[in-house]
C-alpha cells in the first residue's frame, strides 16, 4: 500500500489490517470495471473535508444497486476487511478515512429517485441521490426536502451523519425526517426498517439506530424521507446588530416565543468580510442575522413583525429583504458558502470545525466567551451558527502544517466543548463523531452509555468491519 | 405461585421461571414495605387493559428512587429473574403481564418533576409521572406538553411504548419528543442518553432505541421532553358527515395541503351514540371530525377557513364550535372516555384495540373496506381515530367467555392488519407490539429485522431479564 505524500495530520492510533490479494481479485472478478486500485481514485476515496489525512483504501467499489453493496460487504466480511461507504466525500470528522485500511463502497452512483409519493409527502431515494437533485426530483410536485448542510451531500451521507442545515429549527434533522431505510449488514443481508407510516410503535426503533450510526452498523442503501408542501410564502431577511450579544439575545426570545421561523442563521463580521470577497456581496460588515419565514402570507407577515419588535428592542437594524426567489438564492448561497470563502481567506488554509450545541438559554452563555477565548487567541476563524437551535460553528483556520496553530484550535476547541457539555449541551449538533470526536463523546455520554454503543456494535459486527475505527474506539 | 381464578384469555407460551425464595427475602431485607408479595397487591400489577391474563408476578418493588430500581434489578439479575416496569397499568398490549414469571417494579412513587426548564421548553421528570399531572406542573409556565395517549398515563410508559395521540399530527409522538433518558440497565447500571440540546449526532441514538423498547433494554427512570408554548389562540370544532367516507377524504386533503392543525379526530355515528350515553352529551350521531387549531388568532381564523373549505367541499355541515376552555375540555374528555365509554356499552365485555397506522393517502382505501368488513361480522365495536396520522382503532367488543366472539375479533384484526401492511402501513402507530403483535411485527419489518431487533436484546440483556417475551420470541 502506497503512503500518501504529505500527510499533515496523520491520524494517531492506524492500525491497518491486511487486506489480502484474494479479496482485491474477488473484487475485481465481481465488479469489473467498477472496481478500481488506482492510487488517485483511492486517495480520492480516502480523505474528506477533515484535517485528517490516513493511508487510502485499497480498493474503491462503485455500486450501482443495493445488489452491489451487499456483494461487496460479504466478500470484505469473508476477508475480515474494514468497508467504507462513500457518498459525495464532504465529512468534517473523518469518517471516510481508512484508519484500519480496508474497502471504500461508493454509492454515488446509486443515484435513482425511487418513487415520489407526493400524497403523502414522502419520497424514497437510494443512498446516492443528493439533496439538491432531491429538491429537482420533486420540484413538480410543490413538495420540497428542507435539509441542507453546507455541502451538497448524498441522502446516504446526511442519514449516516444524522445531519442538519439551516432548515431544522423549523423542520427538524434527517432523526426527524427519516421514516425508512433499506440497510445493508455486517454479513451482507439486507434489511429494511420503518414504513411509509407516519408514526409506528413497532419494535426497537432501528431507523434512528441507523441514523447517525456512521457506517458502523450497515451500508444505508435506500432512504424514505419526508417531504413538506413548499410555503404559500416564503420572505428572507438580514437584520444587523451592534454586537453579537444583541443579535443571539434576539434568537433567544424568537424561539422562547414560539414563533415558527423557518431559519435564523447568525454570521459574525469577520467571516461576513469573508462571504462579500467571495461571493461579491456587500453584505454589512457587522454581526448580522439571516432569517426566512415560511407560511401563508399572513403567517409570514406576523411572524416577520414580531421577529421585528424583539430585534428592535435589541438595537437591530431595519430588515433588509430578499423577496424574490433569485435574492433569496443569492443570499442563503452566500451563507452556505461561508466554509469556502473562508478556506479562501487564508490560502492553503484547513479548517477544524466545532460543532457545539446548547439548551437555547444558554447560547450567549456559551458563545459569548468562546469568542473572548478565539479572539485571544490571534488565530484567524470564521463564525456561522444554526443559532435557532443553538448549534454553532467556529472554524479555525489553520496553517496545516504548523503545530503550533493546530494545538492552539485544538485547545480552543477543548474548552468550547468542556463548556457546552457544562451547560448541557453537546459536543456534536450535526456533524458526528468520526475521528474527532470520540473522547468528547465518552465525557458527554459517560463510559457506560458509550459502552452500551460498543455492546451494540459488537453484537451487529461482530467482525468489526463496518467503518472501524469511528464513534469510538473498540 | 397461585393461579389466577379467571383466565379469561391465558397468555398461550407462559414459561414460568423460578423466582427463588432467596430472591424475595434480599428484596424484602432491601426493601422493606416498599416490597409487597400480598396476592391482591400482585394482581393489580400483573394485568392492563389487554385481553389478556396471565399469574401475576412474585412481588412488587414500589421504587422511590434511581437507586431503588437499580438495586431491585441488581438483584434479580443476580437470580436471573425478569424484571417489569409498572406505570399506571394502561397498556393495552399486555406489557405488564409477567409472563415469565418475575418481579414488577412500580414506578408510580417516582412522580417527581426534576427541573422545569421553561426558558428551553424543556422539562425533566421521574418516570412516574403522569401526562396530567407534567401539564399541571408546567401550567404557570405558559408551555404545555401535548402528548396525549387516552389513559392518564406516566411519561416513563408512554416512552416505553413510543405513545402518542390526538395532539400527534402537529406536534410529533414521544419518538420526536424525548430529548434524554436516565435508564437502568439490565446489570443495574445508570445510563443517561441524550442531553437538554434540541439536536445531537453524538454517537448512536440510544435515546430512541429505548423509547418504544417496551422495558426489554432497561427501566426508564427519568424524561427530559420538549414542551411547547400555549397556542395563542385555540379553537376547537366538530364537523358532520353523511359519511365516513367524506369525513376521512375532508382529512386526507387537510393533511396534504400542510395545514397545521392541531387535532383532527374521527369518530364514527355509533361510537358518538356511546359517548352521547356515557357522558351526557347530545352531539350529532353521525361521522364526525373533531378539530383543534392552534396558533396566533390569524392563523387559526386562516387554517379554520381552510379546512372549512375543504369539508364544505365534501358535504361537511357547518362547524360547531367549541370556544371556551370548558367547552373544548368537555369535547376532548368525551373523545378520550370513547374507549371507557364503548366499554360499558356491553356490560362484561373487553375491547380488543387495533392500531394500525398508514400513509395518509391510504387512509380511505384502508379505514373502508375494514368498516364494511366489522359490520358484516356482527360483532359490536367502536371506532376512533388519529386520522391526520393515518392511525385509528378499532375496539371489538367481545364477551371475553366466547370463544367465538374472539375467534372473529382476532380474524377481523388480521386482515385489517394485512391490509395495512400491504398499503406501506405498519400494525402498530402507538399501542407498541406487546403480547399481541409479535407475529404482525414479523411481517411487517421482516425476520432480518427482528433478529437484529433480537440480537440487540441478547447483547444488553444476556440474561434475558428485561420484561421477557414481549416484543418478539428469543
Amino acid at each position: 500500500m502506497n503512503a500518501p505524500t504529505q500527510m499533515a495530520h496523520l491520524v494517531p492510533d492506524i492500525a491497518l489490517r491486511a487486506v489480502p490479494q484474494a479479496l482485491l481479485d474477488a473484487l475485481k472478478a465481481r465488479f469489473k470495471d467498477q472496481c478500481s486500485t488506482a492510487l488517485v481514485v483511492r486517495e480520492q476515496h480516502g480523505r474528506d473535508e477533515s484535517s485528517f489525512e490516513a493511508p487510502p483504501p485499497a480498493a474503491v467499489v462503485f455500486a450501482q444497486s443495493t445488489t452491489d453493496v451487499s456483494d461487496a460487504v460479504t466478500l470484505a466480511a469473508q476477508y475480515e476487511v474494514p468497508v467504507i461507504p462513500f457518498g459525495v466525500g464532504s465529512s468534517l470528522e473523518g469518517h471516510l478515512l481508512a484508519v484500519q485500511g480496508g474497502i471504500s463502497i461508493d454509492v454515488s452512483r446509486m443515484n435513482q429517485v425511487l418513487s415520489i409519493n407526493a400524497e403523502d409527502l414522502t419520497v424514497t431515494v437510494q443512498a446516492g441521490v443528493t439533496r439538491k437533485q432531491l429538491n429537482e426530483a420533486v420540484k413538480s410536485t410543490g413538495l420540497f426536502f428542507p435539509i441542507d448542510p453546507g455541502a451538497d451531500a448524498t441522502i446516504g451521507g446526511m442519514s449516516a451523519t444524522r445531519a442538519s442545515g439551516t432548515n431544522a429549527v423549523r423542520y427538524g434533522t434527517m432523526r426527524e425526517n427519516v421514516l425508512a431505510l433499506q440497510v445493508v449488514t455486517a454479513s451482507g443481508e439486507v434489511i429494511r426498517t420503518g414504513t411509509r407510516a407516519k408514526k409506528s410503535s413497532a419494535g426497537y426503533d432501528l431507523t434512528r439506530l441507523m441514523v447517525g450510526s456512521e457506517g458502523t452498523l450497515g451500508v444505508i442503501t435506500e432512504i424514505t424521507v419526508k417531504l413538506y408542501p413548499l410555503p404559500e410564502a416564503i420572505s428572507a431577511a438580514v437584520c444587523s446588530f451592534s454586537s453579537i450579544a444583541d443579535a443571539v439575545q434576539t434568537t433567544i426570545e424568537i424561539i422562547q416565543l414560539g414563533v415558527p421561523i423557518a431559519r435564523v442563521e447568525l454570521i459574525d463580521a469577520n467571516t461576513i468580510r469573508m462571504v462579500n470577497a467571495h461571493s461579491k456581496l456587500t453584505l454589512n460588515e457587522a454581526p448580522m442575522l439571516l432569517m426566512e419565514f415560511h407560511g401563508s402570507p399572513a403567517s409570514v407577515k406576523e411572524q416577520a413583525e414580531t421577529v421585528q419588535e424583539i430585534a428592535t428592542d435589541h438595537g437591530g437594524q431595519s430588515f433588509e429583504w430578499a423577496s424574490t426567489p433569485e435574492e433569496r438564492t443569492k443570499l442563503w448561497t452566500a451563507r452556505h458558502n461561508a466554509y469556502f470563502a473562508a478556506i479562501q481567506s487564508k490560502p492553503g488554509c484547513r479548517a477544524i470545525s466545532t460543532d457545539t450545541c446548547v439548551p437555547i438559554s444558554r447560547l450567549a452563555d456559551c458563545l459569548l466567551t468562546s469568542i473572548a477565548e478565539v479572539d485571544a487567541s490571534g488565530l484567524p476563524y470564521f463564525l456561522v451558527g444554526h443559532v435557532g437551535d443553538g448549534n454553532f460553528h467556529f472554524g479555525y483556520l489553520i496553517d496545516p502544517a504548523s503545530t503550533t496553530e493546530r494545538a492552539t484550535a485544538e485547545a480552543l476547541n477543548h474548552k468550547l466543548v468542556a463548556r457546552a457539555l457544562a451547560l448541557e449541551g453537546t459536543c456534536t449538533g450535526e456533524h458526528g463523531v468520526g475521528l474527532h470526536k470520540m473522547d468528547f463523546l465518552v465525557t458527554e455520554a459517560g463510559a457506560g452509555a458509550v459502552d452500551m454503543m460498543r455492546t451494540i456494535k459488537r453484537a451487529l459486527d461482530p467482525k468489526n468491519i463496518m467503518n472501524p475505527g469511528k464513534i469510538f474506539a473498540m
